[in-house]
């Protein structure tokens, strides 16, 4: 017997056939003697239509009417899935984030879980009943009904399953679980059985949106054992663990990329001390975030050039900020470029191993691709390239680190 | 300086333009210095879709879970509403059932209003804030979300109108108030511009459907005056008041006809007492409600038979009934008919004046129309006939009770 957390997003409720064949896997855990909770997104799209009626209503709408409004979607699909197990013969009842109640800080529309009071759905778990608890949704201290931001029924499943202290958390979605790299891509992608927490991490910051990155550090904050599967096929997914639960670490467990990023090349400032400081000072005060730095003197000349990554929705207002500090700054030119994307390998193996960057840099090269910045740390090394050679690159590399399946001549018999 | 409440109905909120203008009369009434409460029904069609999910779902579906899934139809309507207000500069918040809290008892699809705290709301409607509150929904002692009922969000209106002392209950709703009779069916129809509550309890219960007839008992109860108007149209409505605010009182003010009904004859009971209440005794302990009864000794014989109507939708339960205790009701034979309608004349005049069934009655019988069934009360003559007479008879009745409209000719100019 297990204590279980099973969360299905969007398209695994997506109607009410998708919602009975959700509703089938937890059936079928309860017919085996375990305790589950079930938590639930809003209805594929339905998310999307509540926002952009806000959105209409008024531009600059008050954020806790939208979360009044936006908070409806989970709360039709955890009384839909209430009935349905009910009609299998499995006693359920739907739970809203007042009513449990799941207490998060006021930020309304990007609120944060503290505090969950699980001492009657632990209860009534105990006694053979299956919560059923709306993804995505709490309440602030001013009794109303707050959200946690886009894809935040992930982080109220890990929440809950860390208050549950149950024995896994099951994220059911479309895919059936983490990959070395987008299958879309490459092709010979294998699907990862573990992962580890500090890599899943990566690779969701990274790109890969399998997992919210919020839901992955409370995952690893609280070791709950995460598992990503599928809703569409009875198979077993992707395992998120600890370290110590991986026997053979590879070097590189998988490749990430994102198109998220903008490039910004600042020419001609003065090279002399505080150059750099000028420049970030007032993109920090304007809360950018800088990722990639790369800093050059120009040849032949006392002016320095540095070069940083921007998300790209932050790029408008980095040229503005730039702009209205020029003086300060003390800059020529500036060149933008959001043609770009962030290729990264991760590997928890890269820490007793060196060389893995040179693999990359030797892998691109020899394909004539151009790097224009580099970052690293513990696990990753990622690196900027134009996005052109996105599909050529992410190829090179995944053979280059030896990821790609074994052809299975099975399969195609 | 008044206290309104101004509800809103499904087509009045139906979409976000449709919110924009009701949103329009609630800023003009902020502006003319009133307190405003605002209440909300889902945007039509909503409720319809819910409803048929949940009933889609599983046919004998968990009240308590119905409640959670189709109160959102107006959890949606008050955070859009509270943003297009604030999105005009009238300070809003939006109110849900459990907020305030309405109390309700725990009939989960059916409950009954117990209890409202206003003193939050009426602070704030005191500060200036508009209080944009969801109809149809309550808190039930098992702090679960529960429901009024189709068309509760009238009943909400009024219950608040009550708890606040409001000075007025604005009903908008997509007709401009109340007629003497369906103006689709008779075009001289006029708007009445007051009814008393007893006319409109009448009026509501017997078929016209402008206002639902729980709200309309509540308002008398509570003697808050309702305005039934239209969002579609800035005029006057209707003025549902007590008897003294109304002058010249009309023997008739309004015919109402309802095809809900039903009519049953049972022939070949034996002529002897006890026979009714062999027959009414299994109907009254099934539940199903006998309106109309005539009874009537078959000619030369000593057989009685009696005609009943009961609503059209207890029909095949009453004949099923009627079956099981064949034996002990002794009779012959039974004959239904479904193509029946119930025509009512409603004044409070009829309380003075006699004769105004004799007018009925001659005007039906001057047409030929056969009446099956008759049943009078205090301020209103009902009587059953064939629906295929239901256009004429309203016509003419309308026309022999004075309620015709005077033919405006610079209508026509």
């Amino acid at each position: 017997m297990a204590r279980l957390v099973k969360k299905f997003g969007g398209t695994s409720v997506a109607d009410l056939d998708r919602i009975r064949a959700s509703a089938a896997y937890v059936k079928q855990a309860v017919d085996e003697g375990h305790e589950v909770a079930v938590v639930v997104s809003a209805m594929a799209g339905t998310t999307n239509q509540l926002v952009k009626w806000c959105t209409e209503a008024s531009p600059l709408h008050d954020a806790r009417e939208y979360d009044t409004v936006v908070s409806t979607g989970e709360q039709v699909t955890v009384g839909l899935m209430a009935i349905i197990l009910q009609g299998m013969g499995v006693p359920a009842r739907s739970w809203l984030g007042w009513q449990m109640p799941m207490i998060t800080s006021g930020v309304h529309g990007a609120a944060r879980i503290e505090d969950i009071d699980v001492s009657e759905l632990r209860k009534r778990m105990g006694e053979g009943q299956v919560a059923v608890i709306a993804g995505f949704q709490g309440i602030g201290p001013d009794n109303r009904i707050t959200t946690l931001g886009r894809g935040g029924s992930d982080t109220s499943a890990v929440a809950l399953a860390a208050a549950l202290g149950a024995d896994r958390c099951d994220i059911y979605t479309d895919v059936d679980g983490v990959y070395t790299t987008d299958p879309r891509i490459v092709t010979r992608a294998r699907k990862l059985d573990r992962v580890t927490y500090e890599e899943m991490l990566e690779m969701a910051s990274l790109g890969a949106k399998v997992l919210q990155t919020r839901s992955v550090a409370m995952a690893m904050t609280h070791a709950v054992r995460v598992q990503v599967l599928s809703s569409f096929k009875d198979t077993p997914g992707t395992l998120v663990v600890n370290e110590d639960e991986i026997v053979e670490k590879e070097l590189v467990t998988g490749l990430a990329y994102s198109r998220a990023d903008a490039v910004v090349t600042v020419y001609g400032m003065p090279d002399r001390p505080g150059t750099v400081a000028d420049l970030f000072s007032p993109l920090s005060e304007a809360d950018i975030i800088v990722d990639m730095i790369v800093q050059s003197q120009a040849p032949h000349k006392d002016e320095a050039e540095v070069t940083f990554s921007v998300p790209e929705s932050d790029l408008a207002r980095t040229q503005e900020v730039l702009a209205n500090h020029r003086d300060r700054i003390g800059y020529q030119s500036i060149e933008v470029n959001s043609d770009v994307v962030k290729l990264s390998v991760i590997g928890i193996g890269m820490r007793s191993h060196a060389g893995v960057a040179n693999i990359m840099f030797r892998t691109l090269a020899d394909r004539g691709i151009n790097i224009r910045a580099i970052s690293t740390s513990e696990i990753k090394v990622s690196v900027l390239i134009d996005s052109e050679y996105t599909e050529l690159a992410l190829r090179a590399l995944h053979t280059a680190y030896g990821l790609d399946a074994v052809q299975q001549q099975d399969d195609r018999a």
